[in-house]
């Protein structure tokens, strides 16, 4: 666990030469922190990623500004000029607030099984559970009640949060981060019907993640049942996602929070799912799909593009009203389909 | 943790007067514990609040009943009258279910840093870990497993069940309720696309929380990316809940259990949120609004009131005929509109 | 915590009698595992459970397969014919895959209350924390960091994997499995409006679970309020559930991933709710309904049926035109009605 200190400064022209932006304007100038530009005072840097907050630059305390260059002549601050603000904005408030440096070791409560060796450039905190044969990458942090199972593994550079659950054999790459209350490798949901009683199917895969994945506080990605869940580098998972069994995701995805995904679905690279969309087992969804937040989806998708299938919000009374007609949109159709005979006949 | 013992027994004289109601009858009467209409038995007080239960008050065994002046005729038993019988109910259980008494100390395998002071008047339960520089107010209870990072605060008389986490800097009012596995906190998630990668957004901001308020068992709050997420006094949030980043939730909102809010978005005071509800980011829900469960919000609401958008549910078959039709509902429009101008033209 | 290991071999003529399979062709054959059709290589068994992947039959390389009689003629392989294929295949699969055994015992860093007895043949976690008066079942193993309240009990043979937390009084039948980071019996979200402040409703009830019930990673199950929350034998709960408090779920009924039910709601035995289905309070559902995934149940259902209301997927174009037809559909209907009204008058 850590603090966020105000960063000591950096003047403008080395943080322009670190985040690959051009320098507009007095380079001189220290910056100490990210703002944002209706609230960001002196010593701070805003950015302007969205047009239509240019109204604001006009306004702003700011010392400097990120901008695209379409934006550049609305303000006389000292500025960073770039095609992409936003990502240059995200490496400037990288440079400007290092993740605080905390000292390796191993808490003295930490139980680490026998056969696992923990290197020395790891964290390993309080309360930690780690099981045997666990595969351990260096300047790996494991935070406090952290429990991880046997023969697991965990790539350089990560940091698990607290109160994270490994199943035993589940598989991250490099640089991943978990946060608080993920679990990962729980089993899958798999029964057979047999005479009026459950039997449970045995969940026999793994989980196995990429390198660069970040995975949100209380996610759950079940393990597969024969084979096992496969999630590409650079997936990025918000908060109480569910993935079930045998699903894999492709590279460079992202998913924004309360999504689930059933069982076996395939989900493509360079897609983004919107929060709470609803994703059907079997089904396969091809690689740069967009998919509208709160949709469901139902079945396989052929090609690309971008799905939604939200229903509108409506004050109560009036979607009384159309929930009344929905019901009986069949009868409608009927009636539309009755008329036009009517019509043709009449206009024969 | 504590365990809920039969009260000892209260006079009903002494309940109405402690909570705020007309006694009606003989307050002699003891009453050891509350019960509803139908099971309640004797010892047991019931309520009466939705009068389309008031047909179960003939048969009650209770051995006096809270309820409205309008159905206070309708039994002769010993009775509360009160405008407001949950309200009364949920004060005369209060008292006949006063919290156990938890002895305060510190657990010798909890964890507290150097720089934190843990006031006398505290229970730190066992396998609690608690950073640096942490602010705990008198009287707070920390529940077995719970972390909390390092700078947090948390007022007076707060509850923290089992296995919480709060991330470094988060702040916790007085009187708060957080139930197990809440993660209070975590980064939002925020990253920007730069060449085919994801470039993680340093999620500088913290998550700030008010009075008087109770936090559901797994429900996630986002700490902010640049200022803080915000969750005014009285707010009641319900289980599995995610709040995205720097989002703003106003007092006395009460929200129901799956939840979803996206991040940016400012909920005014007193509204209702229905369960899995799902709200988009960067926008705004005016005071005293009430969102119907398994609605989606997908844009800002600009006037108080009731609104709902969920579909309806239809045995399969017939829903399947809606769907087809409501995928056509454009061409459907065009055939009346056809029809329209038909009939336009024969009228003439 | 458990590793799989490759099974050491059972012949098929075993495999038969175990499982309750009809065996044709050659009984000598050694299984060593289960595998999918199109990977199964030498020593595996595959299953053909939906005559879909019938095709997949001529080309696999497993060394038996499990499959209907329908399906025995298309294949010369070894096999275990039966009405259920994957009954069978779960069957084979667990003679296979026998769980791990896991010493009994007890961890030194486990706390546990000194009026509760742990029997010699149970397991008992790092970290695990144990409160008072808790009455556990024989060979029932609790993995590291969770939490069991005082008064709780546990029957035979239950599985809880890490960071489980039982509020205190929950009750949990024989040979239940409860994955990490569920919690079950927090409190309900009951309060009562008091002059613009929520007055809690103490939650005095309950969760009592039967026999062989399955809990899904980070699933969330209230107490009552004043009676008792009731899971019924045999019901399978998967990830992420939300159960509300004074519920009460049949016999053998299973819930798929992310679905929230409200309060006081009743679902019959032997029913199936899809994933991310959403269902209102104080409603009941007879048994053996099927309510399809992502379908938000509002209302008491009268008799068992497939139920189903999730909008259509569109391309998001598309969806637009529906949306706003929708939004208007009520003009729309009165404008059909205003037609017909003329056909009519014309048609005299």
């Amino acid at each position: 666990m850590n603090s966020r200190h105000d960063a000591t400064g950096v003047c403008l022209r080395d943080l322009a030469e670190r985040a690959g932006a051009t320098l507009v304007g007095d380079g001189s100038v220290v910056i100490h922190r990210v703002g944002v530009l209706h609230h960001a005072g002196k010593g701070a840097i805003a950015f302007l990623s969205n047009p239509s907050y240019r109204h604001l630059l006009a306004g702003t305390h700011a010392s400097a500004v990120i901008l695209a260059a379409r934006d550049a002549d609305a303000t006389s601050l000292p500025k960073l000029v770039t095609p992409n603000p936003y990502a240059v904005y995200a490496r400037v408030s990288a440079i400007l607030n290092p993740p605080p440096v905390e000292a390796a070791g191993r808490h003295e409560t930490a139980i680490v099984a026998a056969s696992t060796r923990v290197p020395s450039t790891s964290m390993i905190g309080p309360h930690v559970v780690i099981g045997e044969r666990v595969a351990m990458g260096e300047r790996t942090h494991i935070h406090a009640g952290s429990v991880i199972g046997d023969d697991c593994s965990l790539g350089d550079d990560c940091v698990l949060h607290p109160r994270v659950v490994m199943y035993p054999r589940t598989k991250i790459g490099a640089r991943a981060i978990v946060h608080s209350g993920a679990v990962i490798g729980a089993d899958g949901f798999g029964m057979a019907e047999d005479d009026g009683r459950w039997l449970k199917v045995p969940q026999l895969g793994r989980v196995v993640i990429g390198d660069d994945v970040e995975i949100g506080a209380n996610t759950t990605i079940d393990r597969g049942a024969i084979e096992d869940t496969l999630i590409a580098d650079d997936v990025k998972l918000d908060n109480q996602i569910q993935v079930g069994h045998n699903s894999n995701i492709g590279r460079h995805t992202a998913i924004a929070g309360c999504v689930g995904i059933a069982g076996s679905t395939h989900i493509g690279a360079n897609c983004q799912i919107g929060g709470a969309a609803m994703i059907s087992g079997h089904l396969s969804i091809p690689d740069g799909t967009i998919i509208s937040a709160a949709t469901f989806v139902a079945a396989t998708i052929d090609k690309p593009g971008v799905y939604t299938g939200s229903f509108p919000l409506l004050p109560h009374r009036e979607w009384q009203y159309v929930g009344a007609i929905l019901r009986r949109l069949r009868t409608l159709a009927g009636r539309l389909r009755a008329l036009e005979r009517y019509a043709g006949r009449k206009g024969e």
